[in-house]
């Protein structure tokens, strides 16, 4: 029972995640994501599109990887892609907050998921390389669905989407291509996302 | 691309998912849940507590399940599960929201998640037992994290509680009688679940 109740008091923590904000609107352009909703959303992307991955994949490792990829951020927070400064930091912060999170479970099971959150991070397996592809089209996606709200709000140019994403084709070139052509181009040709890097802020 | 173009537009509407509220406070005891967390929070459940199901189950079958089984709502909206009147036109309003929006995938995947999700409803296999038995188990544990504030509000009573609870056991004895032990029993002590059914409304 004293298993159950590590576990139990593990799931109770992570309901926290619904409450990190991220930049991201949702579809109706009003309200913004929070971290689990966007778990849930890369999940059922994984599984629909896994078979785009340049490499094969172990579907359940990668949808768990991505199930448990934003914990860390109930206690470190979201941190903005475009944040140079917060960047700076977040390495640190989110191996404390791994460390503490996973190390409520039974070791075993928080060891798992540890190793799967550092795969994630290290990016060096097929699992890994495909969870980042999931993770970084899907706030494309929805800045698409959305008129390029988020993207037109901070002034993104296409020279910092595409240095954010130098590594979405590595797990899929496909889906990274597909990307391209449906969520970046018709914004970049309305002025939704800015042609040059002349407005950076860094 | 025809075939990416469905599967975009099918991820790109289930976004709606996030819009549906449910009855469930999360743990802040402010804020209600909406489907996608939920389906998220039972999804990693599903991948820490799968070793207590009562049968082996296929965790990735189990977990797939779990991420789509209220994808339905977009349409047809939550039914509260002590809503007598609403649950009578339940079945039909979802089997008419499962037909269109699984529809918007390309014609196989439609049918594999329509077919996981009609599973999940007919309760015949051992994932869609232990499934039920996660979907059952979560608000249960939100609840009494809130100090049992959704069964107050609606003055629930433990035999009301066990009627929709007669199959919990069916995925997994062991979390079922850890429910009642640590959800239930304080909350039945302290009031918050009334004892008998004399105040239920039907």
């Amino acid at each position: 029972m004293e298993r159950l109740e590590r576990i139990f008091q593990f799931i109770q923590e992570i309901d926290k995640e619904k409450f990190i904000g991220r930049q991201t609107y949702l579809s109706d352009g009003i309200r913004k994501e929070n971290d689990a909703e966007h778990a849930w959303h890369l999940a059922v992307m994984t599984i629909l599109l896994a078979g785009y991955a340049n490499e094969p994949i172990d579907v359940l490792k990668t949808v768990t990887m991505l199930l448990i990829h934003d914990i860390v951020e109930i206690d470190a927070g979201d941190t903005y892609a475009y944040d140079e400064d917060a960047k700076r930091t977040q390495s640190e912060r989110e191996e404390r907050a791994a460390e503490r999170i996973f190390g409520l479970l039974p070791e075993e099971d928080g060891r798992a998921l540890y190793d799967l959150w550092r795969e994630f991070e290290d990016q060096k397996t097929p699992e890994a390389r495909f969870a980042r592809t999931m993770d970084n089209l899907q706030p494309m996606m929805l800045n698409h669905a959305t008129d390029g709200k988020a993207w037109t709000e901070h002034q993104v140019s296409l020279d910092q989407i595409l240095k954010r994403n130098v590594n979405t084709g590595k797990g899929s070139e496909v889906l990274w291509d597909y990307a391209r052509e449906h969520f970046l181009r018709p914004n970049l040709e309305k002025g939704r996302i800015l042609p040059s890097s002349g407005r950076q802020k860094n």
